[in-house]
């Protein structure tokens, strides 16, 4: 296993952490962390990130109660990015949305295409039941 | 929909992009789109990044083949990070790794428990048929 010393924070001593529901996958909020937050964040098993605007450590759920269990922290390949798979409590969006992913930007014209041959697999299936 | 004026990019012009497999919702990599990657990315419908090493666009799997074909695009609450759904035409990772991100850093200790229940539960229920 590889240890937070050999991980590459930035000019800023942080790091990102792609938040993963550890159950759908769904990523849940891209986040920061430095040093000390990652360290808390291994010594509690709840995520604790840097408020980059706020310029301060953030529990996070601390005051919500939406707080994240920790089940395992990945690093990439040049070990200057994380991905942090949780059991959420509660939303991870300050909206209260799942996610804060939760606006398309740009959809494929295949995708719906796609979709309905999906669905028609699953229909043609039905029937055959 | 959210347009890609309403983007906040930061002080080098960048947005970190998730990019996750559209079928296993995998995070495959973390990296940076400026906004010509962007736009090349939805013209093209395939991953275009911004190499912040390199200093230059980049076309992912120029080289390798391992192109990956966009499926959506959503924008986090505070329009600043990316999520890149993908079709890959191959692995992420220059190591030839299916994601970038293959070491674990930390694992929580009540995950093989968990682990543990979930099989128990898959046994029991092979018992039952």
């Amino acid at each position: 296993m590889i240890s937070t010393d050999q991980l590459s924070f930035d000019e800023k001593g942080l790091i990102p952490a792609v938040v993963q529901d550890e159950a759908t996958k769904e990523v849940l909020t891209l986040a920061y962390m430095n040093k000390e937050s990652l360290n808390k964040t291994i010594e509690t098993g709840e995520t604790w990130f840097y408020s980059r605007s706020r310029q301060e450590l953030w529990h996070k759920g601390a005051t919500s109660g939406n707080i994240q269990k920790v089940t395992e922290i990945r690093v990439d390949c040049d070990q200057d990015a994380l991905t942090v798979f949780v059991d959420p409590a509660g939303p991870a969006c300050h909206t209260g949305a799942v996610s804060c992913f939760y606006e398309t930007l740009w959809e494929s014209e295949e995708k719906p295409a796609e979709k309905e041959a999906r669905f028609a697999i699953i229909e043609e299936l039905e029937s055959l039941l």
